[in-house]
């Protein structure tokens, strides 16, 4: 078969022939029908020091994906050759704690498909079943290839409920407009968007046609949501922008007793004021990372079948696996939103 | 003053003179501007054992209300004259242990307006500061007026998250209609209306366009909910009918692991399958009483605020206190929404 | 090897000879080192309507037990030869959506050991992997063997905290004693322990030396309750009784605002005054059933690591399992607390 | 009466004759039995600029007090003279968000006495009645003035359960040894105290006896936290110190999916490794000020009631008021527990 693969300690990445993979015994072999790239890629491609502390050429990488399955290992009892699925990414390993107390997804010892093991920039893969979302048949598979950077975002936004609350979130790359969607079919009150890209804020509403859109290279962000807010900030507030800026943006615009939810993840550490903006405030804070198996698959599933909010606007380029390279560079520029490969 | 006055012990009310009261320290004193009928009104009409357990004629009664500040007691910092006001009927006692915890609403030696002390079938009422809710100047006192009934849809709602979640509600009188419209903007994924009133269940669709409807006595209202959950039920069942075929229902729709909210009060003891209904499913149940004071409050200013749900459909007759026998038996007869008076 | 058989459908049991398991590719085989007597084993042996629409002769039966692995299917790498292991009796499919979202115990495909598959009255067992818990090498089997019914008293104790709360326990049964036992080492601040049969009541302080005793037939219990917390009753009321008056007796003691927990299984509808002991009250009723899989079973084994309970007086009887009928009489005449075999 | 007052704007006070304060119609009088010294009393004394913000001379400082009512404004219906009271020293506005929801400790226009309204290291101070906590007659007055900072730690502590959790403290000042003694009497299961003082760490064991007590300029904390929770972490882990250090210990030593409260305050921004301690731990923050009003009141009468706690061995030093300026430098010196001044 034909595939992506990182074939040494190096920058780069070759599209060449590669053996069909044979699945494990709790394993699924799936055809691949889409797949998206997500900024661990580029880490990947550029071989940078994310990259080198973990992925051992030569791997394919590539992990957002949607397939169909084509073959079955003998002791997996609930898929089957035909059916379409999204990958969760996260491989646990389910005997730790975390495995045995509802936190897969924060498994102890997570391998993670396209950094560990062969990933999915390929016309096969090899997925263990408990990795495995079974999606309705007619799903559309750039759609299954996106849910897993959007259950970022979901991961995030449900460590609390948004019904009927202000909502502000900092970032509005794909992860964070895709979040904004959800945010706004599930009946938040007021949502803020902050974003100093402009491009990008601009789609915020198709994503939420009500959000109030922010600049803050433009304008004092703070001040525009403690305004619309009374003095107060807001009930809920999310970074999904891995900024310094935005992280503490985030944590001066929560009001007192309020929710931070950080998706985004900072490169270096950041400086914050706790005790003006967590402390006397008595701010809620919630990391978050990946997606919750299953919960937020569920909740996913749930607003699509809900038919209130569709996620799809957030591809901007579609190609053919042959053009790795350019829809990596594409990516890496920042000006688009999700890309995605057909193999 | 002009008021309706329970004169003695028996059915049957006066429309009569009584002398405007005097706000105390703590107190503001209110021109009625918009009064509705609570099922507890018709109570105290009929004077059922309810009634003869609670109420010591002579005594005004009427309870949910909005009206315009008139005078203000010496020791009311936070309203003037001029406030547009809406009512919280329950009066705490402000010292217990409910009170001290943030549940004032379910306070040890709770005090309710209309049912304890003097209402607001009059012209003029006296209401404890601590039991007003100041609206926008411009807000509708028709609308002032039905707050009050629908926080008691809210509390019971918002006792969990229902964003993307899928709901059942029993019971679609006014606060249940009230109730399906708020879970409806608050981006519940599936909505299940139960009644059997014909003309109540028609009236869904305007608070809550997407939910299925379902009259328990012409189809199986668990089946029909569990084929349209995959034979799994709800994630939330509330009951609003306070009916024994409703509440057993209620606990029958909802998934193992799911929440009830118990909002409708039962008459009598409701036999119950705990080790069907409760203990195998893990059922998480939930009593609710009154508005919890004050989120219920500000989680209906914000509702109203985002113009995602509009009540006032749920007020189907307006006309003069003078003619409040005439409004009582109206609602009695269970064929009317909200019935406003007008002083 | 030697075993207690379920051989047809009605009274009665025999002690014979049967062939040893052999493990699945995800069971493991175990040599059973300690078994209790459960109440469903009394069920089975008299063959109750409970036991006649459950149980498919023929059956061994038995599920509460401790034993040593023998014998590793090929796909279990969790647990090797040797490992002394408890068992969690209920088997969770591990597809359905309560398993994928933390759920396992109350899995919508739920199988029990010894109820729809071969249990543990026997020398061998066949385990599924999945339900398996590691114990240090040097705990004592008895123990091991009664993790399982003492999982069922703190899955209901820790639907919510106790530390610092005053909690209530209705039915002083082996399960209760041993949750009163856990609810005395977690820092409850009051404890009231209600039970009818005197020699139950008498075993409370060996548990929890600072219990309240209350024997119903002799004393009012809510009074009692009543009036050692001023009136209030209490932060958390539990029922492990399963009967009427203990359910009835249990939502009586809660306080406004407080948690309910019920554990005990009746076996016919209860009738509930709800409006009085749920809404008005705005109590949180959680359903309980077996053990969160796997918190309860690392809460157990916290707490017998902190050294600070020994649930073992609760066993009163150890015998070998050929007096399997002796043992099942002596459960039966209610005058026990756990009995052991050993195979 | 005689004070100690903060005359003008500048290092230290003057101990000297004072008008009797008269209480107005919702303030109580109280005749000062004990009184604490805060840190906040020394940064008042110091003149630091922490004081050059809030205070306006002349004021009578100190708050952290016990005493007896002497007369009662003629609004206040719940205090009566001969009450013995403790005091909040947080004043909430009462009408704000805040207030209104339950969270009166995070008012939006707190004032504090002491601070901004006159204090309490006089013969009689005037406190409002919202801020009194009636205590048992019996009650030591010592015990009483300390309640204010113990419940700093209460607070903070039970933002979520200890009870069968492993619990780490980082710092061992007098307010994180009597959190250290609460968690131990609500059941944790095991605790790490961390203090550099060694004077401090050796009082550790008369409050937490079984607490595992690390010293970190001697021993890696993390290292011996991890080494005894399988490489884990703790379930919940609370800084009290305040400082950089503690704080980063604090985030490292908790496990995945677990708790951080921080209640120590530090004085200037923490730099914070947020992508490997909060959000791939999904660890939840919870930042906590002052006491819930009045959960935390009750959760320590409640733990004194109970007689499985006492605080008082944490005052190490008692005098008169005339002794202020020694009591203040003893404070000040960090070799003290708490100082009680008797007026």
């Amino acid at each position: 078969m034909k595939a992506v693969v990182k074939t040494e300690a190096g920058p780069g990445a070759k599209f060449m022939d590669m053996d069909t993979p044979e699945p494990g015994p709790r394993d699924v072999l799936i055809k691949v029908k889409a797949v998206a790239i997500c900024g661990t890629d580029i880490h990947i491609m550029e071989w940078t020091p994310y990259a080198q502390a973990r992925i051992k050429p030569p791997m394919i990488f590539g992990h957002e994906c949607c397939g169909e399955v084509v073959k079955v290992g003998d002791q997996v009892t609930n898929f089957a050759v035909g059916d379409l699925i999204a990958v969760e990414t996260h491989i646990p390993d389910e005997t730790c704690f975390m495995c045995r107390t509802g936190l897969q997804h924060i498994c102890e010892k997570m391998l993670i498909i396209g950094v560990h093991v062969d990933g999915a920039f390929a016309e096969y893969a090899k997925i263990p079943a408990v990795c495995c979302w079974k999606l309705p048949k007619d799903t559309n598979p750039d759609l299954g290839a996106i849910l897993e950077p959007w259950g970022v975002a979901v991961n995030g936004i449900l460590k609390g409920e948004v019904n009927n609350r202000s909502v502000a979130v900092f970032g509005c790359g794909p992860i964070g407009l895709m979040g904004l969607g959800s945010i706004s079919a599930w009946g938040a009150s007021k949502i803020f968007a902050i974003e100093p890209a402009e491009a990008r804020l601009k789609m915020v509403h198709q994503f939420a046609p009500d959000a109030v859109l922010i600049n803050p290279t433009k304008q004092d962000a703070n001040k525009v949501i403690m305004d619309a807010t009374g003095g107060r900030g807001v009930d809920v507030s999310i970074d999904i922008s891995g900024s310094e800026k935005g992280i503490q943006g985030t944590f001066k615009a929560v009001r007192r007793g309020g929710r931070v939810s950080l998706v985004g993840l900072p490169s270096s550490p950041i400086a914050l004021d706790l005790t003006a903006d967590i402390i006397y405030k008595e701010a809620k804070v919630f990391g978050s990372t990946g997606r919750t198996m299953w919960q937020t698959w569920y909740d996913m599933q749930n607003l699509m079948d809900s038919g209130k909010f569709d996620p799809l606007p957030v591809i901007t380029h579609r190609m053919p696996l042959s053009d790795f390279a350019k829809g990596l560079d594409l990516a890496k520029s920042g000006q688009a939103g999700k890309i995605i490969f057909y193999p």
